[in-house]
């Protein structure tokens, strides 16, 4: 049995980066860049005006020039046509490109129409280039404005458009298989007798990829039965990741890892100083294929496919952000085990900010994680937590 | 000019609960229940064996008996055959159901082989049930478990699957259309000239609504021109949602209030005292259909979707959870006008949590929102907010 910390650092040790796929810009919300991305162009890419209004020469206003003669109106997305002369202005409207003849723009709130096409313009503190938006103030072309590992969320999305990204280099999401096993269940649209229960730790693996857009390319269900596991294991070893829930204890009808090794997939540990999730078996395939074969109970897959596979998922796609977050708890706690402990928790915010553990009835509780953000750490060293000690938060 | 409160309240007072639909499990993961859950039957459904051992009578064990005869290995699914008699056990596996003639479970690590099919038994602390989980001790058959309006993340998802939900009713996504407007704008694909930007609002938008699982059915980009927003705001109308970016200022090309109300569109309200987003038009169609128009930068749609119509949309669906949550912000902080300002922030986690705005150059800046988490609201009637003091902070 090893401890959860040589097992994160086995794991990273075999997490590799994911190929790179160029896709449209249209579908790639939630995956991953796997390039670094620069500007195209100055940003602003031209003078922007800020305002609605009038653009002016700044000297003439020092020179106290007050009325202006109108000579054009610049709309946004509109090449000015005409020269500015001393006691011109144009008018110009937010978002349209300040010709450089001008550089200063008085708001239309400040102006007065003294006669068609001509305003009188007011200023209490006038400057240069006010409400001017300068070309390049913002951005200068060709400067580094996303990483690689960066997660595509709406601002990233929105600054791929921006900068004329219509295809952007992702990291290509890896082949997946996930095999269930165990006599007991039933899938959820069967019927199940009364020593049957319906499987749903497949649901909970898929959710578990679906938060990096991985979804499954193989979802099987094998009965504790040598034959049909290795036939089925063998199906799932085509793939680049495989997840298995259950038969990995001790007991007699527990197959999975024997036959992962008959099948070549070489053990790197099996068994970790963890609650709950000890049993959990990780190795790697004749082909690199990685398998993560995990405990049954529904708890454990929840714990272990965060702090391992996502992990695993995190080093592939470079994403730096730490899978934890570190905040203090809001309880006292005594631990009866020497393993390190992950409690499902509710994240509170307020006046003080922590976690609290939520009770529940034993790690086959159906209900035992809804209503939780997501679980916290109770190192294996401390028997005791103090309210205000600050622990690692896995949020869901 | 309205509050932002008052604004809030004519946008509930709109809302209106989507219609049901039932659908697959297999496409519910980020959908929200339409329904209250109920267990279909008794959690656990049968007395569950939670250690691999062996499962004897708890009189007998009292009655100093430490021998006894195996007759039966019962597995996970598996049925009992035989009555347990005194003196006798049944080998059981994790997960199996144990016969209602044994009611203690020894973990095989404390048995002992004495002969083929004899075991000699031990436990330091006997007690009646151990390592048995309860038919029903966790929830009791018909016993209310997942709320209407709750979102379906991992451990709710896995929950409907065990109490065989392979159908799942959830709210409709209403049908969405998003037009954004501006001469100046082009697609991400296309190439701009020296006075036009390419178009990233709708990404936002989209983004905004993907996370209610709510896909646009139109997606639609207009030049300022009377004619062609006519046609084109004609078609979005058609739809349950409208979301509009652009043209709602006081611009001579700002058409889009005034050709909205020629198309029968009645104005709730336009202009919101909040920075940014001050112009943003909100109103209803002939056929209930809601329309939001926005301002055209993109700080204020992703202000905008968020307290706007991401409050929409967690009313029509029933969503209890508030939007933001309440931190003590880290910076002191002096507001420079009376309106309710959105800030752009890290929310930051330790011995001090709480958030910290973001520096940027003006809301034209196109990575004003990147690495940050969210935006907190410095309210309009305090000027001065000191670290420490709460704020309403708004996750992306």
């Amino acid at each position: 049995m090893i401890s959860f910390e040589k097992a994160l650092e086995i794991i990273t040790n075999v997490a590799y980066p994911f190929d790179n796929e160029e896709i449209s810009i249209e579908y790639c919300l939630g995956r991953v860049l796997a390039t670094d991305v620069f500007t195209d162009r100055d940003y602003p890419p031209f003078n922007r005006a800020s305002m609605d209004g009038f653009a002016i020469k700044f000297d003439d206003f020092q020179q106290t020039i007050r009325d202006y003669k109108i000579i054009e109106t610049i709309y946004a997305g509109q090449k000015s046509e005409f020269e500015l002369k001393s006691g011109e202005c144009y008018k110009i409207m937010t978002g349209a490109a300040v010709p450089l003849f001008a550089n200063m723009i008085i708001r239309v709130e400040d102006s007065q129409e003294i006669a068609p096409n001509f305003v009188k313009l007011a200023s209490e503190n006038p400057k240069i280039n006010q409400n001017i938006a300068q070309k390049g103030e913002d951005k200068k072309a060709k400067t580094h404005i996303l990483s690689k590992g960066t997660v595509i969320n709406q601002a990233v999305l929105a600054t791929l458009a921006v900068v004329g990204k219509a295809l952007v280099w992702v990291y290509k999401s890896p082949t997946l298989a996930i095999v269930s096993t165990g006599n007991e269940l039933r899938k959820v649209s069967e019927t199940v007798n009364d020593v049957q229960i319906r499987e749903s730790n497949s649901y909970l693996i898929r959710a578990a990829f679906e938060n990096y857009k991985i979804t499954p390319n193989l979802l099987l269900h094998s009965l504790d039965n040598e034959a049909e596991l290795t036939q089925n294991l063998f199906q799932a070893l085509k793939h680049n990741i495989v997840v298995i829930s259950g038969g990995v204890s001790a007991g007699d009808a527990d197959f999975v890892p024997q036959i992962l090794q008959n099948l070549g997939v070489k053990m790197l540990f099996h068994k970790v100083q963890i609650k709950p999730g000890k049993p959990i078996w990780f190795g790697i395939g004749s082909s690199n294929t990685i398998v993560f074969a995990l405990p049954g109970n529904p708890l454990s897959v929840q714990v272990a496919t965060k702090i391992f596979i996502a992990h695993f998922l995190q080093k592939c796609l470079s994403i730096a952000k730490p899978l934890f977050i570190e905040v203090p708890i809001l309880e006292d706690r005594i631990k009866k085990n020497t393993l390190d402990e992950f409690l499902p928790c509710v994240l509170e915010f307020g006046e003080k900010t922590g976690v609290i553990s939520k009770k529940f009835n034993g790690s086959g509780d159906i209900s035992a994680t809804i209503d939780t953000d997501g679980f916290y750490l109770h190192p294996k060293d401390k028997q005791i937590l103090k309210s205000g000690d600050l622990v690692q938060f896995y949020k869901w």
